[in-house]
């Protein structure tokens, strides 16, 4: 091994593995520990050290790299070597929330380590190729001194050392992506309930559009942050009427085809009480503003 | 005017004005209507013709392509010309459902007409850029007819002769953007909530992940065609738990920062009736076979 500061994965589901591999595709003398042990076997014949204990897992190296199922096992697991922790550092790439990464913070620098909160914005395939980043947040200090080594992952996007900035954009990202993924499915349900409709073929479309359509989001947004900062009226709007009976379309036709219409309601129930409040036109900083339930 | 084929736009709301400005801009000699006389002006300025009733516009072109707000306006627009479509083309760019196209396609054929049905995956701004594609259907004859102006307005798709089919395919991909502007305007009411959160800044972020993401789509169309064909089991699945757990996750953190949940809560729904039903994995033949309602 040519790479010397060596590092713990903790969790070897398919998040883990992918993440332990490109340790190990950098000669990276990498750790690993799963409590079920055979998920290592691969990764052992990658070159891989195997730890039996979680003790001796962490006392591996001076950097544990956490991707458990959730912030309860991640607590679950550490405790028991909480003792072990002092001078360590914790970099917890386990999803969870702003909240949850706080408490765990406290409680792993309670213990004397140090700890870095981290989202994975990859799907294991993708981990370690260039479209794959991991945000981070915590002590800027921390995060110089392995910005290298978690460079090995994908690009490392610092976001700032309050804890809870790396969930909440990790989370934010996520729910783009499950609503985006929602529509993927509603729109293949839609495309293929006519007789030799292929799902494949429509995403020869489906992905083109979406790309074209994300590349307009900047604009909005920067609407959006307009509208925060100094209420200036949008510009980029639509008539209300033109997006009611646009989406009353889609789901007219969802219905024919025998497609559920449930993804689209709650959007049609925001639009119908933008109109019931008396705008005229939509905009991305109504929606936005819409979304926001505390005073 | 070097280009000889004469064409009418019907209609001159945002879409119809990128329209006739985008066979104006190819030098086509282009006849305009729409029922508020000033919003032609900057194209008469641009040298279209001005059509003072419906039926100088229709006479004015063998082709006519009518972009109005529904199907309804544009009967109403039609049925006082009905005895001049005669020999002549419908082109029918209104957002419309598939039903509609058929309804619309009887009543100008019945007249004499030519039809065809299409639908505009293109915002304005994007009319005749090369990200612009427009989806058309009914008789192949016709289109080919007018395959070389249509192009003029983006690349011309040609899906078959089954009327509905253009307007089923636009609504999906409609479908699949609405979904993925929800999830932008979560995703950013998420991000924003804290004190600095820049909308424009994350979009740096969410459009690079919503792209890579959407190109995992194809896969998981291929799945769902192989379910459909032979009923074969996905292999891009996911663990029931993983999922509902990361989405249980970011309604919390978006509670715990003052925003709306409802956009996931059918996500939610879907999940949870998964499990219900025995589920373990989750898969996107899985998550499609659940919207379709029909038998």
């Amino acid at each position: 091994m040519s790479n010397t500061s060596p590092v713990t994965v903790l969790g070897l589901g398919d998040m883990g593995r992918a993440l332990a591999a490109a340790f190990l595709a950098e000669e990276r003398a990498t750790t690993v520990w799963n409590r079920t042990a055979a998920k290592a076997d691969e990764l052992i014949s990658l070159g891989a050290v195997r730890a039996d204990s979680v003790a001796e897992a962490v006392t591996g190296s001076p950097l544990v790299v956490v991707c458990l199922l959730d912030y309860g096992v991640v607590r679950e697991t550490l405790e028991p070597v909480a003792g072990q922790l002092r001078g360590r550092t914790v970099v917890n790439l386990t999803n969870g929330t702003p909240s949850q990464a706080a408490e765990m913070a406290a409680w792993v620098t309670g213990h004397g380590g140090d700890y870095l909160d981290g989202g994975i914005m990859a799907v294991p395939t993708t981990v370690a190729t260039p479209e794959a980043f991991i945000l981070y947040s915590g002590e800027q200090r921390i995060f110089d001194t392995y910005r290298g080594v978690l460079g090995e992952l994908g690009s490392a996007r610092y976001l700032g050392d309050d804890i809870g900035l790396a969930s909440l954009y990790d989370l934010a990202l996520l729910s783009g992506m499950h609503l985006m993924f929602d529509g993927f499915h509603h729109a293949v349900a839609m495309a293929t309930s006519q007789e030799g409709g292929s799902a494949f073929g429509f995403t020869e479309l489906l992905v083109p559009w979406l790309t074209n359509m994300a590349r307009l989001l900047p604009a909005f947004a920067a609407e959006v942050d307009a509208d925060l900062t100094t209420a200036a009226e949008p510009r980029l709007t639509q008539g209300l009427d033109v997006q009611v009976s646009g989406l009353a379309n889609i789901m007219d036709a969802a219905r024919d085809a025998g497609v559920s219409t449930t993804p689209l309601e709650s959007s049609m129930a925001a639009l119908e009480a933008l109109l019931a409040h008396g705008h005229k036109v939509w905009s991305a900083p109504a929606s936005v503003r819409q979304l926001r339930t505390a005073p």
